[in-house]
């Protein structure tokens, strides 16, 4: 069949080009780290188990005459975003755009300011914040997150992402991801790897800068979404409206769902950090030959944040690390990362 | 910041990869038409407005110099698959398949062998077959495409499109697709577009072919799609199971819909034949620069099937191509194929 044999073609001459960028990737001096055989791909990682079972993973998949070859196309990476990209402490970097929206929503429906949740958080009373119910912190999310277009929620969350400061560091949100992380992603990435971001946080929130901080185009980006309306501007020009209607629940169960849904391969490697991310850990492990999955443990209270309550580290709001988690990782063969001592940076600024 | 630079020069590394792409399909015979310059990339097509449009469309969103030039990161073209990419009559090619599969269903579920509608089905009555109702067609979908592990279903799916034939062709139903789509599809991938295949089918039924068929990988798949069960087998591993509970209706404004939720970019151009794409046909060519939509007719009943209405050709029960779809192509500045008049060959098997 003519178009049998173009298609066969076409993908070997993709995995030609492939290789044409590993090969490109080692001659640019900054990316030399992830491709070229001399360099260390993870200058930021101690020597240690994590460390080397990420290599492991990586030769033994990408070796052509390895029993554990993928094929370039099947190759796929899943990285939960909070608490394993970047910093979850003390909320949810998402949450927080949530709550600075609210003035913003209030000034457009100035009938909300005397209605809660709205009012509390106007009072800008932290504690009383901190205190708000499941329910009141949804209605914050939809007064926040929906009703308007798809490229205006864009441009607000691109703005907000690029101004807004986290208090502790005194550096941007986006400032705050993990630099032997970005190591991993670009590592894999320079081994035929798609790496997908795969998150309980909003899809298009993360969307809005997934691509400069992470190098992730917005296709490859899975998180909690919600459905949009299609309808028709004055100008007659068609636009998509944000509505508070929930997809896809990209948490837990759901990551493994929304994969599925999303990508439509089960991943080869995986990494997270909560009990949120027990079911995609455990269902790229589930797959046949070698699999990868990760737990990135915050241990590490003077360079970042220390919590669990694994191995008696105290429990947050956020970021559940549990015991039972920690021993399913230690029982099923995950890796897991201990940040105080695999990490030799934290952040990209860090010297 | 040391990872911004490096995403940066990640992408102008994957730039330049797609530029090797491009040179290596040049030196690839069966490429060749859709990358040399020389050669001819419409092989399939006669010269007029249709193949006309789609080069110089090419040509104005890849040449830097163009003001309408478009970053490779940001080009996607989206495809309907059901009388775009393949024949969708005298039904489209799921349900046959779901209709194929009730004896396999019955098999195991003995209780429903004397139970509409899958005694009509059993019956092999073809009138009584045509008059089932739209209820009960999807009666007949959820037995048949839901209940089983997406890997059993999968599996499902590769041996039946890997066997049945359509009657009137004497084909397998993967091998009557449109030569001149194929050629559109990999003319547009060696200038740097990712093609996606949006389609009122089942995302995970035409995910099952679309590497093999299209040369596009099932991420790239957007499709009618149901939820899924995350669940443990007797061996204790991880596996998700087909769930009758409808996510996504990709059909009119669901493929708009769809395309925001799975890919996230206004596709700049867009491919279909019916009144099912005209919402995707309007959100592409609705963004800003060089946008392409494209509209299939069907007016070739000696080499494939002559259905409408407009322009006077007969209706159908799929595949509605109305008149006031076509008035909005003209008035909007859609391109309209006529398969009779644009495409010298029909089918890769055509001489």
């Amino acid at each position: 069949m003519p178009h049998g044999s173009l298609v066969a073609i076409t993908r070997r001459a993709a995995a030609a080009a492939l290789l044409l960028l590993a090969m490109l990737a080692a001659s640019v001096p900054a990316l030399a780290q992830g491709a070229s055989p001399g360099a260390d791909p993870l200058p930021s990682w101690n020597d240690g188990q994590a460390r080397q079972a990420i290599l492991d993973f990586v030769n033994k998949t990408t070796e052509q005459a390895s029993p554990d070859f993928v094929p370039a196309d099947d190759r796929v990476a899943t990285f939960d975003q909070d608490g394993t990209l970047w910093v979850e402490q003390p909320s949810y970097t998402q949450f927080i755009f949530c709550l600075e929206r609210v003035p913003a929503v209030v000034a457009k429906r100035p009938e909300l300011a005397k209605v809660e949740p709205f009012k509390t958080v106007l009072s800008g009373n932290k504690e009383a914040i901190a205190k708000l119910t499941m329910k009141q912190l949804e209605t914050i999310a939809v007064a926040t997150l929906t009703g308007m277009s798809v490229d205006d929620f864009n441009a607000e969350a691109v703005k907000w992402t690029s101004s807004a400061k986290d208090k502790r560091f005194g550096r941007l949100y986006t400032e705050l991801v993990y630099q032997p992380m970005l190591e991993v992603m670009a590592y894999l990435r320079a081994n035929g790897f798609k790496t997908y971001i795969v998150t309980g946080g909003g899809q298009d929130f993360v969307r809005s800068y997934s691509q400069r901080v992470y190098g992730v185009p917005v296709e490859q980006v899975v998180g909690t979404a919600g459905g949009t309306k299609y309808g028709y501007g004055k100008d007659g020009k068609p636009f998509l409206t944000k509505e508070p209607k929930l997809l896809l629940n990209d948490n837990n169960a759901g990551k493994a769902e929304g994969i599925h849904l999303m990508i439509g391969r089960r991943p080869h490697a995986a990494f997270g950090n909560s009990t949120g991310d027990q079911q995609m850990l455990e269902y790229t492990k589930g797959g046949d030959g070698a699999r990868l999955s990760v737990l990135v443990l915050h241990d590490d209270a003077e360079r970042e944040f220390a919590y669990g309550p694994a191995q008696g580290l105290p429990a947050t709001k956020v970021g559940t690390f549990t015991q039972a988690l920690y021993d399913e990782a230690k029982k099923a063969g995950w890796t897991v990362i201990s940040m105080k001592n695999d990490w030799k940076r934290i952040f990209p600024f860090d010297k």
